[in-house]
């Protein structure tokens, strides 16, 4: 009887949407895609003490369980709509049910999205999601379309997650506008939607600029050069890292959220006024060029190599 | 760097279909529902010794984690389609994930399901499973349809998982014909599918008999009287329990993954010719009544109460 009281917090307080023709309740949701469109599916798993650090509060861990999986949907071009949740929990604590969901639906509302199923459990604490949102057939953002002699751009600015995460592992004080950036990240959905037919590639930034930007290389079967001093930082991380430092932050710390896409160069002005007008900016950090598979970094114009991308990781 | 060669094993073995744009490597699947049909879908997890014994042999686990999931869509008479795994391993350890694969690719050819996407996390062992499948508009199998005079009905034969269980909480000698059918249980598509139009409510028994039938009464508004005597077993369990104990795994046991549903009176020739092609058989177990809520249980002709169902659960 572990599930069916918590399963009943979780019901009570989930919206619908009118594509949803059975919510949770039943053995499983049944749904209604829209004619012509395709269906974009995400599914990402948090564990506590490996995703986030144990003391993060309930809300934070609900809206970054939703974040990360409304992320890939932005990388992808989706329009969110349904999403199942797993929810496994050493007991049956209600008050951390309330909590997650708190910043869970906060999060699903201002995307539209319908929390339709899902299971809680018995076990550590670690929260799956799955996402479905729609996409026009033809028009998905890939990692594969990358073209030699594209821009690489980043929305918005990097490095005040991984920021965090080393003041947390220092053992210093967090400053609050960085821990924020890393709690509840924002998935950029709009941006993406925005850039179907524009951009030549897209992926999101979880694991990190350099590594995730070697996932469309490789997909592409292209190479990356990267500028290590355009890249973006926030006025809170200019604050409190500089030098190699802060360029490694923003290399290759993970759990960003932001978007790495690819262009043409004669996109360069669209791409910077829908970019403004919906996440404030989007950066150009480098070029695609032919040798294949990897990304690599410049620094003051020579080859640099950021440090490993260990310690600005959480685990 | 945990999860790229896990991934890459993964993406290697997994099959496709032709409604499958993009399976694994990009942000999310890209996938073409068919027109006109509904989406079903519904999300299990199983974590190591909450809902397996540990020392279950990975390509069980690897069946089992889809079959549950199977199993939900076959209680909707929904048609598989696709599936995204979750796999949390405490390191990275290849020879589990080949074995996992074996189990869990054999029963997705079964039921031509293609392995689209999901996640692979360092974290304790945890496996989470979103499946989809297709139904036509208004003939999904819900729990909120029984009628009161409405046969109850169950697939196959109940008993022989919790009994595998029994034995093995006692530490005695675990038969295999047993053990086989906790470790992998088959998934009633077939049955699910046929009892479209006929069928007024179903559900697949993981919970036990008792409590699963009790969510139909809760969704229908209805009861339900059961004749111990009547719940179908197996050979096998014949012979290890008899009496109390053995009506007590079957009316209380969980990890059947059989199907209990109810049909009208005049349904019953057309359910038994179904069920005896496509499953052996099914039994007809009770009666649907007008008192509302919950499932209650006779014995020799008079009220039981069956044992507590924790013993016969895992954990």
């Amino acid at each position: 009887m572990f599930e069916f009281d918590l399963i009943a917090r979780i019901r009570a307080r989930a919206a619908t949407r009118g594509d949803v023709i059975l919510g949770i309740g039943d053995d499983a949701a049944l749904l209604q895609p829209p004619a012509g469109m395709q269906l974009a599916v995400a599914m990402d798993t948090l564990n506590a003490g490996v995703h986030f650090p144990p003391e993060t509060a309930p809300a934070d861990i609900g809206w970054k369980a939703l974040a990360v999986n409304l992320s890939d949907l932005a990388a992808m071009g989706a329009q969110p709509a349904w999403c199942t949740l797993s929810l496994s929990l050493p007991e049956a604590d209600a008050g951390f049910v309330d909590g997650f969901l708190d910043g869970f639906l906060a999060l699903a509302q201002q995307h539209d999205v319908a929390l339709v199923g899902g299971d809680t459990t018995r076990g550590p604490l670690s929260i799956s999601v799955t996402a479905h949102g729609f996409v026009e057939p033809g028009t998905a953002l890939r990692r594969d379309g990358a073209q030699v002699g594209d821009d690489i751009w980043v929305s918005g600015t990097l490095g005040d997650a991984a920021a965090s995460l080393a003041q947390w592992k220092a053992g210093d004080d967090i400053d609050a506008v960085l821990r924020a950036r890393l709690d509840r990240p924002t998935p950029r959905v709009a941006l993406g939607r925005a850039l179907r037919g524009i951009a030549t590639s897209c992926i999101d930034i979880s694991d990190g600029l350099l590594a995730d930007l070697g996932h469309i290389c490789e997909a592409s079967d292209v190479g990356a050069i990267v500028d290590a001093d355009a890249l973006p930082a926030s006025t809170a991380l200019h604050a409190t890292f500089d030098g190699d430092a802060r360029r490694s932050l923003q290399a290759v710390g993970g759990d960003e959220y932001e978007l790495c896409f690819t262009a043409p160069v004669s996109a360069r002005g669209t791409v910077s006024q829908l970019a403004t007008s919906m996440v404030g900016a989007a950066t150009r950090i480098g070029t695609i060029l032919e040798e294949g598979g990897v990304a690599t970094c410049l620094r003051d114009g020579s080859p640099w190599s950021a440090p490993a991308a260990g310690w600005v990781h959480f685990a």
